[in-house]
């Protein structure tokens, strides 16, 4: 099947992100065959559920962080497609930077950013596997719970 | 008007910054057409100001925030130039990463970073738009308020 | 000497690290001559030694944390050798992430990510030398007090 199939046959798809009128950023920029995403979050369209906001460790669990990781996932993968217009184009994921907004002795912040990680391996295969970090911060934009950021390569 | 005319016409430009003695880190590295950074903060010269020193969210404002973000930006068009000699040979801006000093409970990091993405579209127009993230830290050297890096690519 | 040499030559080198079984992120991606390594952190082989695990300026002191910031830097170096055979290859190194598991208060994060920039002009000298970011984390995976992420170009 391929990557654009895999994708669409995702239950509940969020609307695509759209960034906010008059910001100075973008949502991906392509160069060459390179394309860079903007860290993203878990929303939902345009809605930050309550359950992916707080920290994990205190307000939120690991499995909530993971289940707001893949949404962000999900959500970076709605840009993608915007950029570029099929997922089919991607050769290989390049890079996954994620933050968890997290406690001071928080310890898991892989199982938090596997959500994620998880999802690109889901929908790409093998081509999906990419180095990563995963940090912890104190606090994110908006109090969402992890912030990710994408790079990738084209065909 | 040129990207260097209009980046000189600002007012009370501040020294270009300096790598401290015996440092074995760089400003930065172009690779092929790539300009890479090092992250760096809201200095003044080699002062510090105290304006730009501390916590958003406690110590120091949002707007304050947004100022320290803006000299950074300064600081690191100042570095572009020492790079490689003017500002019009740049041909866009690739990525800015951007880290708020800040509290646990705070939520406007990208209204800080704006700061930075406004110069830049300042200065560049369209060509200055840029993939970012914004992310929160409990602590930066020195107690800066905001670090920054920035990567571009050159003509 | 040889940049494989001098490696060599240091002392106690650790084991090459692993990955965890069944992860879905990888430690290198070989892009062109572009070479990025996943984040990583002061394990010795499979052991997180407990002098590298907690909160530089509080647990640790900023000596353990060049010790913690130098061993994950010969991991990364270890990392390298696996994926393209022998650090004679190298060009040069590009960038360094580096951050610090440390107090709110904490100002010297420069210090401690200096294990691994050291490190890195010890054995490629001035092709060494890199760009880099010392950012501060309130928290890091399985509470390492270091994690670094590089990426080099090949020669």
């Amino acid at each position: 099947m391929s990557y654009e199939k895999k994708f669409k046959a995702l239950k509940n798809l969020p609307d695509t992100p759209s960034v906010p009128t008059g910001a100075n950023f973008i949502q991906y920029r392509q160069t060459g065959k390179l394309l860079t995403l903007s860290g993203y979050g878990p929303l939902n369209g345009s809605i930050l559920p309550s359950e992916y906001q707080g920290k994990i460790g205190s307000d939120r669990t690991v499995q909530q962080g993971y289940d707001a990781s893949r949404l962000t996932g999900i959500n970076l993968l709605l840009i993608v497609q915007k950029a570029i217009g099929s997922l089919d184009k991607v050769d290989h994921i390049l890079n996954v930077e994620g933050y968890v907004n997290c406690t001071d002795d928080f310890t898991d912040h892989p199982s938090v950013i596997n959500g994620c990680s998880d999802l690109l391996v889901e929908i790409f295969g093998d081509k999906g596997k990419h180095t990563r970090s995963a940090i912890g911060a104190n606090s994110l934009a908006f109090g969402i719970s992890v912030e990710i950021g994408i790079s990738l390569m084209l065909k």
